[in-house]
């Protein structure tokens, strides 16, 4: 028997296109001889749809889809990810469904048993979790087709009372398929691979992962679909962070003579593994919208320039364009760095100084400020003349503004709202500083992209005279690592004070987190790289008292 | 037996004054004879305390409080909800619990069986359903405890596939308790007290039915906890927005001689309850920040001037400064209007041109734009012009600004991305344009507050000569009833177009509505008083092609 795996990126509701690439796919499978291919969770509408799932237009519209792939199964079987309502009368609306198509019409379907709510997953707001478990029979094999979290009820403290592969193997099957959305994060691809090798370990029987490529919106899936077989080797991944379609001979796969042959992909670091999801990241956000052309202010800092230099190679240095707006505060290396970096990308650039914008603020707000001393409000001034100047260019000529925040600075409020948090999309929102100069020092691998200068000169907004990052903020070294124990790690005050960390300095930090709650709610969309991001999967209240 | 009602205003993660007031309520309860004080759902942590309950600190607080609140249970018992560790090693972390104290000590816990995970709510991602039941006995009465969606799963149509109820009543309990933490709707207090009703007309013993008061960011709760007697009679109602605590004898309540003398609450009309939940919803989010003072952009138009009557309601009128922003495309009229709504409530007010600072964007930008026209560049200039001067007077006196836009517009993206939609709380997020009328009269009933000019008129952004809303958008008795059947009914395009829409005008609205999440997803929170609010209840991809 022979399995294809088909790793598609595909386009949330855009149903023509996701059928017509499944039925492209399905051609090239039956081509090379296959009689299964395997398709991804909620291949017909891509994922996550989120609450178009509560719109029965929507469904139906999964439904066709379904019915149309269907009609193209002759010859082959396809299994394919999709919405089914749910036929009782008791529970919610939908399943999350396997399609098991051939011969032209729906053979089987099964649903998924476990539904992930956490983090940035919300199943169980619609769909009934499947309760009887039926391995799919086809010509000769019995399969135990799962779907993504079914096979992650494995090792301790479970999350579910209840293991679905624990009730299939009762049946006897050859081998498991697993269709899966499993989002990217830094530690998630060897976190997915431990968890699918313990499922086969335990079950002893090959397993045909299928996996997301591609990213929506803030989710970046990174592919990576593969073949265990089993003796619990990996024989084969398909590529990661693009498309993909490979197909194996079942009575190979036991074979060392067979597999040897197959390249292992190797390992790639945690910040390699950073750059090209938030190089897809950026490029599918785009294109998927519809847009090409991107802009962003470009300060001579670090931030600005990795986000610069990602999005050249995301979108195509041409169609990113750098506009540096200095002010009477900014320092001069700061627009030499900047056009350094524009230069050496060949990336198009401006230059617009904000300093007569300012001055007709002081102007026409003299009369109320009277003798106000400066104080933040002349520095988010200048903040937002910028970023008005940065939309105002952004409507006019039809590019999505890039915002350049990094993570540390999310966290503590050390950002502008309407001003420098301004953006379509927030490319380095997920990213620590710390991990930014890692990012800067990758991408400067080979040559010298990014100006030395930019990478070694200390952090400032450069929004009064002589100001430094650290006249306000802990040293970020220190910063990051009590970040990243609040936020990724969810340790409390007492935890991390037993951690060896200052309490003052705690009780500082955790505070500001905790108060610019209000300001994160009204970001961009945050390319997601980490176990935990700002956006959907972190969800904290904004009138509290906890900490703050 | 005398049991107590005490409904409280809580803080979520404010756990000192939510337990100080927790506790003065058991000693007036217990001055008033009262055997048992109710209290609400999560009345700990106040509710929802979101991802809060991922932090094990956070968790032992709520216990610290239980253990503190327990102790003063002595010749009195208290019902308090809270959440707990989930003793067992599968399955969530936590239960959503309510606490039955006596003695000093914690006598009893029961879970929350079912967990609402739909709309705004996200309990699967936190709690353990409970799966065995028992009565709790008390003083010779049996109870049957109960938490909020435990007594919903009733009628057509089943959420869930079991029923709490059906299962405690195989032992017989005297009387229920459900607490609860319900957030407030338009349609929702008479929906509330209908399916309390269901329950009581099904099991046959009274209800004591104890809800949240006040304003958690955006989720308003009205309270209007309430008794109703065996024979289905909703014998009183608590206060509604306002915290109240009062004392009822279980021998009396099937007495009409008692309950005759108690005044039933009047049911409030539609906008009579909106206008109270956002003038609550204002005034909680203020001071639960520890804010006093709003900040708001005068257009002369219907909503600002609507949103500033209810904020100097919420606040106090002097607590609320209007502030005028005329342009060059600005009527004559429209200072006039605003400087006479301010006038009629007494609120402070200024006025700043915008024009010098338009001018010098013109020439900042001039360079670089040449000869484009005038497009919609230029009115989001004048949009975030004044969005910028408001936050400056915002950071410089500490202000909060008030959003003005209202649900129409935020629906079809007609508003300006840091501009006019700039706020730390939108106001009339949820309401309607046409609603937002209605809400005017309202608020002029007794006497003109809101200049009828401002009502009269034809709505108008003022970003162009002579532009009306009109020119870009259907008019808003249209527009709003697509947009209620998209947004709050969700239906598709076909159906609409059945209902008898125009379907070139609902493929173009809902396309609209699609192609803006990016706009809302930058959004202010916004308060909810519709079935379906756009922000935590609402939750869609940005990058879908869906109707678009």
């Amino acid at each position: 028997m022979k399995i294809a795996l088909a790793q598609i990126n595909y386009h949330i509701g855009n149903f023509k296109q996701n059928e017509d690439k499944i039925l492209k796919s399905i051609s090239s499978a039956k081509s090379q001889g296959a009689d299964i291919v395997i398709f991804a969770e909620m291949a017909t509408s891509g994922y996550p749809p989120r609450d178009f799932l509560e719109f029965r237009d929507f469904i139906h519209q999964c439904d066709e889809s379904i019915s149309d792939i269907a009609k193209a199964c002759k010859g082959i079987a396809a299994v394919v990810g999709s919405p089914s309502i749910n036929p009782e009368e008791q529970g919610k609306d939908l399943h999350n469904s396997a399609f098991f198509l051939t011969d032209g019409k729906v053979q089987e379907v099964r649903h998924k048993t476990l539904l992930p709510n956490y983090d940035i997953f919300d199943e169980y707001r619609y769909f009934e979790p499947n309760k009887t478990f039926k391995v799919v029979e086809y010509k000769g094999k019995r399969i135990a087709l799962t779907i993504c979290e079914d096979l992650w009820n494995i090792g301790n403290d479970p999350m579910y009372t209840i293991n679905p592969m624990d009730e299939l193997m009762k049946q006897d099957p050859d081998f498991i398929i697993n269709i899966a959305a499993s989002p990217f994060h830094y530690k998630q691809v060897k976190r997915r691979k431990d968890i699918l090798l313990q499922n086969v370990e335990r079950y002893k029987i090959p397993l045909f992962y299928m996996n997301h490529v591609g990213a929506q919106t803030e989710l970046l899936f990174d592919g990576g679909s593969m073949v265990i077989n089993s003796g619990g080797i990996v024989i084969d991944e398909l590529n990661y962070f693009e498309e993909d379609l490979r197909v194996y001979d079942l009575s190979q796969i036991d074979d060392p003579a067979f597999y040897s042959r197959l390249a292992p992909k190797p390992n790639k670091g945690k910040i390699e593994l950073i750059h090209d999801a938030l190089v897809m990241g950026i490029r599918n956000y785009f294109h998927k919208l519809g847009f090409n052309k991107a802009i962003l202010g470009l300060s001579g800092g670090i931030d600005s320039a990795v986000t610069l230099a990602l999005a050249a190679r995301a979108l195509g240095e041409q169609n990113v364009l750098a506009v540096m707006l200095p002010s009477e505060f900014s320092s001069d290396h700061s627009v030499a760095d900047a056009q350094k970096l524009a230069e050496n990308l060949d990336c198009p650039y401006e230059l617009i100084s904000i300093e007569e914008a300012y001055k007709s603020f002081e102007s026409s707000l003299n009369a109320v400020f009277k003798d106000q001393p400066f104080d933040i409000t002349e520095e988010n001034i200048q903040a937002r003349i910028r970023g008005l100047i940065l939309m105002a260019l952004s409507n006019k000529f039809g590019y999505i503004l890039l915002n350049t925040s990094n993570k540390s600075e999310a966290a503590v409020g050390y950002g502008t709202l309407y001003g420098d948090m301004n953006g379509g999309l927030s490319v380095l929102g997920d990213v620590y500083k710390t991990e930014v100069y890692e990012l800067a020092r990758f991408i400067n691998k080979n040559v010298e992209i990014i100006p030395e200068n930019s990478i070694l000169k200390p952090p400032s907004a450069e929004l009064r005279p002589g100001q430094k990052d650290s006249d306000s903020l802990p040293e970020y070294d220190i910063l990051d690592k009590i970040l990243y124990q609040y936020i990724e790690m969810r340790k409390g005050p007492k935890e991390l004070v037993g951690m060896g960390f200052d309490e003052a300095m705690v009780r500082r930090i955790l505070k500001l987190v905790n108060t610019n709650e209000y300001k994160r709610y009204q970001t961009a969309p945050t390319l997601r790289i980490s176990p935990k991001a700002f956006g959907m999967g972190r969800r904290m209240p904004i009138v509290a008292r906890y900490l703050s």
